[in-house]
C-alpha cells in the first residue's frame, strides 16, 4: 500500500511550548497558576514578564495553555502559518513534559482533554494542521508503569529493561528517565499497536501526524512498526523525526519517517553565516535533499531555532546575516519550522532561556522582522517550486561565500533560482543554469525585490547580489506584448 | 522505431548565410543586383567590399547565392569540413530569411529550387551533408497565409492565435513576425506530416536534416511530433534545435531533437577565456554531456560564433586565447560548427556585422589562423575519441585555470586527455586518470605538439603546459620495439 502524503511539504509549521504561549482568556496569570495543579512539590510559579530559570529542573511555570493557543488562531493564521506543532502535551510532572506520567490524558494544566479537542476543531475550520510530541522512548521514573514495574509487577517489568546490576536502562543515563523496552508487545499495544494507542487514540481524534522524540533511540524497526500500524487506519496521517544528524536512512524510503527534523540543515545554514562552514561545504550540504529522498527532504522541518536551540537572534548577531538563513529555510526542500516568537524578533539564549514567554505587548514586538516572515512567507506558498521543487545546488562551482541553487518541478514554469550571498562583497558571477526551460531572454523577477528583472541569456543569469543579501529569481512571462516563453505545447 | 544517426557526431559543420558566401560565377556583384528581384521597395544593394549595415533591417543584399556556394565546394572541402548548414533559403522579403512568405519555394535571390538541386548533387558527390534552416515557429507578416488569415479566409485564420484585443501572438512581441498556430492539424500537415510538407520535401530531395530556429518556442511536443513523422520515412536524417540555454530535456532521449546548438559550450568556453566564468565553473559545465546524454551532446553543435553572435576575433582579442577557444570546441563532445569566414580570421561584432560578405581576397587571409583550422581539424577527425568519446572532466579537482578533461570510447585505445591552460603560469600538476586503460609507462603523446611525449605514471599524468597552450594527448603505442601497450586480448 503506498503511502505519499506530500500535504506536510507545502506547510509551514509553527512550533509552540504551550507552557509559554498564552493563558486562556478565561484566567489570569494569577488565576491559572493559584489553580491547585501548580500547587506540587517542587513548583515555581512565573508572571509573564519574568524569565525562565534552569536551576527549576523544569518546574517552574508560566500558566500557558491550549486555551491561550486557541485565543491566538487568528494571529497565527494571519502570520501564514499552516500548521501547528506542540511540544508535549500528556500529563507530566515538569513544565515542558518530556517526562510523562500518563500518554492517556491531556495535562489539566494545558486544559485537558476538552481544550484539545476544541483546538482541533478550531484548527480544522482553518484548514490548519496539528502535529503532536510523541515521547515514547522513555517516560518519567514516576510513570506507574515503573513505579509497578520496580514493585516486579506483570506486565509491568517487562516494559522496561531492569539490567543484573539492578538497574535500569535509562536514556543517556539519566535515571529519571527509564527507557521504555519498545520490543515488548503489549507495550506495543498499548502505544501504537491497538485502535485505543496512543498514536490511534489522538489521530482518531483528529490530529494530523506525530513528531518522535529522540527518535534514533526509538529506532528505525520500531518506527518501521509504527508507520505499518498507522497508515493502514490513518493513510493521511504523517510521522516525523528528531533525528539529529544525517537522516537519509530514516525517510528517504516507504518504511521509516515521512520526514525529519532537518538538523543537517540547519546546523550547515548557521555554521555558514557564522564563518565556521566554507560556502563551498554549505552547498554540499544540499546532498540531503538526494539523501532524504525528494519526498523525505521536501516533508522535512527545516528548522533555525526549537526549545532545545537558542534563538535565531541568539545565534545569528546581525539582522542581514539572520534574514539570509531564514531565506535558506524557506526556499531549500523542507517544511520551514518556525520557534513561536521568532517572528517577532524575540531572543534567547540556550535552555531556559530560549523558552521565555510570549510577547503579547506588540509595543515591544520587532515589526520589520514581522513583515519579512508574513512577506517569505507568502513567496513561498505563491510558488510550487519553493514547497515541492527538486534541488540543484550551483554554488559550489562558483567563486565567493554564496549558497546559490535552483528549484524546479516537473512543470516547465515552475521554476526558481535563489542567491544568497553572505559576503560583505557584492556577488557578481554568471551563473550557469542546467535546467532546459530557463530559456533564453527569459525576464526572472526578484521576489525579494520585484522591481528587479535580469533576463537570462543563454542559459546564464548574470548574478549581481548586494553585500549579505539574496535573491530569489522566478520567470516573469507576463512582459511581452501577445507572447508567452512558456507555450501552452511545452508545458504538459 | 530506433532511430539513432550518429554519423552527425563525425562531421565538422560550416555554416553559410548565403547572401554573404560568394556570387555565382555567372554573375558579377553587378550583374547579379541589378537583377529585377533586388529591385524591391526598401531593398539596398551592396558592393562585396562594402559593410552591412543595421538601418536596413535586413534589407541590405551582396547577392550570394547557391551557386556561389557550388563553387567553392572545394575550398571547403579541403579545410576538412564535412557538412554544410544554410541559414534559410526560402522565399523571404529579408537577407536573412527568418520572415518567410513561401516555405515551399527557394528564394530566386538564391537560385531557386534548380540551384538547390545542383547543391544537393555535388555535396552528395563529395560524401558531404546539407542541414536547412526551419523556421516554422513564426512567418513574415506578409505571408499569403498570415494576409488571408487577417481577412478572416479559412483555413488560414486557424494558422495563427488571433486574441480577443484583436492582436495576435507573435514571437517576443514583434508584431511583424506572427506565430504559427502548430497545433493546428491542416498547418501541421503543411510543415511536416504530409509526404509534400516542408520538412518531408527538401528531405526527399536529399537534405540530411533540418536545424530548427527558435526551437523552444516550437516546443517539445510539436518536436517530438516532427520527429516521429520524419524518421519513419527518412531514418538518417536528423533534427538539430537552436536552443538558447541548457538544453537537456530537448536532446537526451529518442524523443526531441537528436542535437541543439550548443550555447551552454559556447558561453562557458567563452566567458571563461574571457574572465567572467570562473575555471571550475568551465569544468562543471561539461554537465552538458551527461545532461544532453552522450548521443546528444556529440551529435549537438559546439559553436563559438554565428549570424547571430560576434565573431570570435571580436570577442577574444588575444590570438592564444582563441586558439585555446577553437581546442576546446573540437575535442569537447559535440561537432565543431565553424562559422563561414572564422578559418581566414574575419572579424565582425554584433548583427549586421558579423554578416560582412566573406573575404575571397587570399591576400587578405590570416593564414596562421588557416593552417592552425586545417591541422585542428585533422587531429579530430582522424581520432575517434575526440568524436564519439565519453567525457570525464578532470579540471575542477585541480588548482590553476585550466579545463583538463578525458574523452574516451569503449575501445582501450581510443582515449584523449585534454589540457587547456588559460592562465599566464605554466600549468604544472599531476592529474589523476580515472580510466582503466592509461597503463603505466604507457608513452602519451601531444598531437598539437608532436615531439613531445610523456609516460604515464601509475595512472597519472605529469602535466607542463605553458601558459595560454593546450595539450591533446594521445596514446603512442609505436615506442617500444617488439611490444605493445595495447594487446589484441585487452582490445577486444
Amino acid at each position: 500500500m503506498k503511502n505519499d502524503p506530500l500535504w506536510l511539504a507545502d506547510q509551514v509549521t509553527y512550533q509552540i511550548f504551550p507552557d509559554r504561549f498564552a493563558i486562556g482568556k478565561s484566567h489570569t496569570s494569577e488565576s491559572k497558576l493559584a489553580l491547585p495543579i501548580y500547587q506540587n512539590h517542587g513548583c515555581t510559579r512565573r508572571r509573564w514578564d519574568e524569565m525562565p530559570e534552569n536551576p527549576s529542573r523544569g518546574k517552574d511555570f508560566f500558566g500557558g495553555d491550549l486555551p491561550g493557543i486557541i485565543d491566538h488562531l487568528d494571529y497565527i493564521q494571519d502570520l501564514g502559518v499552516t500548521a501547528l506543532y506542540l511540544t508535549p502535551i500528556f500529563i507530566a510532572p515538569s513544565n515542558h513534559k518530556y517526562d510523562t506520567t500518563d500518554f492517556f490524558t491531556v495535562d489539566p494544566q494545558f486544559g485537558g482533554e476538552k481544550a484539545l479537542k476544541q483546538l482541533i476543531r478550531e484548527l480544522k475550520r482553518r484548514k490548519m494542521r496539528l502535529i503532536l510530541d510523541a515521547v515514547l522512548n522513555h517516560v518519567s521514573d514516576s510513570h506507574p508503569w515503573f513505579q509497578a514495574a520496580r514493585r516486579g509487577e506483570k506486565p509491568y517489568k517487562d516494559f522496561f529493561t531492569f539490567l543484573k546490576s539492578g538497574e535500569y536502562e535509562c536514556w543517556r543515563g539519566h535515571r529519571h528517565m527509564p527507557e521504555l523496552n519498545l520490543s515488548n508487545v503489549a507495550l506495543q499495544k498499548l502505544l501504537y499497536r491497538g485502535k485505543k494507542s496512543v498514536l490511534q487514540k489522538y489521530l482518531e481524534m483528529g490530529i494530523d501526524g506525530w513528531r518522535f522524540d529522540v527518535a534514533v533511540d526509538v529506532g528505525l524497526r520500531t518506527v518501521g512498526e509504527m508507520r505499518k500500524a498507522i497508515q493502514q487506519r490513518f493513510p493521511d496521517a504523517v510521522l516525523l523525526g528528531e533525528v539529529m544528524c544525517y537522516a537519509g536512512d530514516w525517510c528517504n524510503n516507504d518504511q521509516v519517517f515521512h520526514g525529519v527534523m532537518n538538523y543537517y540543515f540547519r546546523d550547515a545554514v548557521l555554521g555558514w553565516l557564522g564563518g565556521e562552514v566554507s560556502a563551498r561545504q554549505m552547498n554540499h550540504a544540499g546532498e540531503y535533499h538526494d539523501g532524504y529522498s525528494h519526498a523525505g527532504a521536501i516533508r522535512s522541518w527545516n528548522m533555525l531555532s526549537s526549545h532545545d536551540t537558542p534563538r535565531l537572534r541568539w545565534t545569528i548577531e546581525d539582522t542581514a546575516q539572520r534574514r539570509l538563513a531564514v531565506i535558506a529555510q524557506f526556499t531549500l526542500p523542507g517544511v520551514p519550522f518556525l520557534y513561536y516568537g521568532e517572528e517577532i524578533g524575540m531572543n534567547g539564549g540556550h535552555d531556559p532561556d530560549c523558552r521565555r514567554p510570549m510577547i503579547w505587548d506588540e509595543k515591544r514586538w520587532d515589526r520589520e522582522t514581522l513583515e519579512f516572515y508574513k512577506r517569505i512567507i507568502e513567496i513561498r506558498q505563491t510558488h510550487p517550486a519553493l514547497r515541492r521543487g527538486k534541488l540543484t545546488v550551483l554554488g559550489q562551482r562558483l567563486d565567493g561565500d554564496a549558497l546559490v541553487f535552483l528549484r524546479h518541478t516537473d512543470k516547465i514554469n515552475e521554476v526558481a533560482l535563489v542567491a544568497i550571498n553572505n559576503a560583505t562583497q557584492p556577488l557578481r558571477q554568471i551563473v550557469f543554469t542546467p535546467h532546459s526551460h530557463l530559456y533564453h531572454a527569459l525576464p526572472m523577477k526578484n521576489l525579494l525585490e520585484p522591481s528587479q528583472v535580469v533576463n537570462m541569456e543563454a542559459g546564464n543569469l548574470k548574478l549581481d547580489i548586494p553585500p549579505r543579501s539574496a535573491a530569489i529569481f522566478v520567470p516573469d512571462d507576463t512582459r511581452l506584448p501577445n507572447y508567452k516563453f512558456f507555450k501552452p505545447r511545452n508545458l504538459d
